[in-house]
């Protein structure tokens, strides 16, 4: 392929916002992957449309090129709408392993390929594999066949999907180019649209446990990922919920996995007595938001009500039990649901003073599970999925001095007095209330 | 040495517009030259700044720091103030050739580094090397020497000069970053300072031929280096000048150094009784520009009195023909300069129809001088030092329609046709007059 314009000139236009071609966007982003064109001029274009942005038009273009770099999943066999959903990441946040099974007990497909942790937040892919046998790595064949068997299946991402995505990515992460709304939209949505989906509900995450920290942002990410997906051919809705304070009561992959079982068995499990409130409200409702992407259902409201049926009436468990076997995941496991609590050191911090909680740095304490060996600041460090924290208390409780704050899980050798000093740093207890956030901040950005 | 921030996050802060200390600058510039800090994250460094500039306080700093990546020149040995001129490029722009002799011959030393033409401008080097014998590169030693004995030495950028700029001067050029006033700053100023050079005048060139085409930018740009040179201990004048036709009648390496002898020499030797009075105005005006920096005057008026006397008594003419002999070059061609007419083709086009000039496409007719073989679109392309063009009209200027518009110095084989159509494209004749640009546009920027 040859386009009248070179590298310079191209980059040149994006850095003059003049719009790209179609055509000019191909050529650049296959140039890119093949190496043709070198990494310098690469990441100054990417510092060009960090500064100057693209049309809807353009990142859809964007999109499209990226898609083409790589393999592309149809699963055509699979019948059903092709629906899934993706957070922009959070401490806590394990509602893609309760949402995948719930969503295709509804009649749902779920193809989804999983992220790992990097940085303050988690990833689904590290808490599946805290499940012993767990393979999160499958080819395309089997990956379709457990979809259609089971209606989901939760991979890790394919490296032969979308490499401009990971050349792009590696690049942005070391240039200072991550937060560009058309470059997150773009690399977002080509892998999901090289993985087959036909619909995607997005949970953008806002707040101090967040990548992004303010709502005007995170509506103009949603506003942006809508049109380019509609160009794309894809249906998507947008979430915003709050990222202030950790998801449910357990971050720590192994502790995750048992918080989702808890509440897939519907029983009151953990020895505290702590409820998962908001976790399940926000899966119900992403569920319900993917049924309506899916035309399963008429509207939200009734997407909650089948939502609801389906994980009260132990459907989810039933799918998520079948998703598991057909990794290769031991499923008695998940009957002891015990195994997953298995830290070498558990240790409960008092609060110690009487008040509210009125500010949690969600982000730090998203760091304590690197410090705890749970997470990881570099790409492949290996992670112990025993460690983690319970999270007693949520925004606004109120607490007497003697009441557990927290419960650590933690590796023998760890510095616990330097965890307690973290933790104690990262909660602030007042003795004046403050209103709690709101979890779903927008239900569905228009 | 050590800093406590990471490449990316120095990326981040330029791009986030929060000033960088002496010593990031310091390690981002060392790290560069040192091939530390890979091209990648340097090429997007530069879009970064591209889009949020430099305080004065940064780009004296980032001056300072690409200085210190080279070879230093203080020539101490050398007595007076070491002054020099500096041209953002332009057509015929020759001045540099009468300049240098003139204002030694007026008690400067002037050690100048020039460059060689690349795109639609000349360099001087390229026309010093049309005078058989003529060595451009000298080492530091010969060079001050030269300086010393002649008081003015012209050689070609020495590569151990402020190894920084030919680094990011190479990424910006593919990067589509070259129109960076800080960038534009430090790379000219780091290579003067290295040189040793303690006060600068700037000719900024603005128009159709020049690479900055508003007035706005090019004091924008003369602000800023005044403001940069003087953080960095050296005295800038800036003088903005018209590059809307091209300066002197005659574009063309040799042809240029015929039209320099002609005006040492003060004698009308050129067969078609053509005049430099424009050529001759700016060289005098800058000449007493670099003596009022170098406090050989008192004013620009009693530096342009002197500056013309030592033209007028043949001063420069003795001190150029030194210069040229210290150099290595063949004197005697000087004082034939018949020998510089030398093309296998000599044309005359007719005007071939009557009116005044009213625009000149100066940038077009530069691109002419690289079809005629004069000028290069690589660097390192060899070129024909004895193909060139004589304009023989000005802008303003009325012609018959049987007058010469301009004369074509070219090889054989040279396709001339295309070369009239071009010419004939490139100058617009009119039956309205309208009004000439004012060569001198700002003679001392504020």
């Amino acid at each position: 392929m040859s386009i009248p314009i070179s590298v310079p000139q191209l980059i040149q236009k994006k850095r003059d916002e003049i719009p790209l071609s179609a055509e000019e966007i191909r050529f650049f982003v296959s140039g890119a992957v093949k190496g043709e064109i070198p990494d310098y001029q690469v990441s100054a274009f990417l510092m060009a449309t960090y500064f100057t942005g693209m049309s809807f038009e353009e990142t859809a273009n964007l999109t499209r090129a990226m898609v083409e770099t790589g393999e592309q999943y149809h699963h055509t066999l699979v019948k059903g709408p092709k629906v899934d959903k993706h957070s922009t990441g959070g401490i806590g946040d394990k509602v893609s392993l309760i949402l995948a099974p719930l969503a295709a007990a509804c009649g749902l497909k779920v193809p989804m390929m999983g992220g790992r942790g990097l940085g303050h937040t988690g990833g689904t892919i590290d808490k599946l594999e805290a499940i012993p046998g767990y393979r999160t790595v499958l080819e395309k064949e089997e990956f379709t066949k457990v979809l259609q068997d089971v209606g989901c299946s939760i991979i890790s991402q394919s490296e032969k999907i979308a490499p401009a995505d990971r050349k792009f990515y590696a690049l942005r992460d070391v240039t200072a180019t991550i937060e560009s709304i058309p470059l997150i939209t773009s690399s977002i949505l080509s892998k999901k649209i090289a993985a087959g989906v036909n619909g995607l509900v997005m949970d953008i995450k806002v707040g101090n446990g967040a990548f992004i920290k303010s709502k005007t942002e995170a509506v103009n990410l949603a506003k942006t990922m809508r049109a380019v997906a509609k160009k794309s051919g894809m249906e998507l809705r947008a979430t915003l919920s709050n990222m202030d304070q950790p998801l449910g009561y357990a971050a720590g992959n192994a502790l995750e996995v048992y918080e989702c079982i808890e509440i897939m068995r519907n029983e009151m499990m953990n020895p505290y007595g702590l409820p998962s409130t908001d976790l399940k409200e926000l899966t119900i409702h992403l569920t319900a938001q993917m049924l309506e992407v899916g035309k399963v259902v008429k509207n939200l409201s009734e997407g909650r009500k089948l939502a609801t049926a389906k994980l009260k009436d132990g459907s989810a468990w039933v799918k998520f039990k079948a998703m598991v076997a057909a990794h290769g995941g031991d499923t008695k496991t998940l009957d002891e649901p015990w195994r997953y609590i298995q830290a070498e050191k558990i240790v409960e911090l008092k609060a110690n003073k009487k008040g509210y909680i009125t500010e949690m740095h969600t982000e730090a304490l998203g760091r304590l599970l690197i410090t705890l060996g749970g997470g990881r600041n570099k790409v492949n460090e290996p992670i112990d999925h025993s460690v983690g924290i319970f999270f007693h208390k949520k925004l606004g409780s109120l607490m007497k001095a003697d009441d557990t704050l927290v419960t650590i899980f933690a590796k023998n050798g760890t510095d616990l007095a330097a965890i307690e000093n973290q933790i104690r740093e990262s909660i602030k207890i007042s003795s004046t209330k403050k209103m709690a956030p709101k979890l779903i901040m927008e239900a569905n950005v228009k």
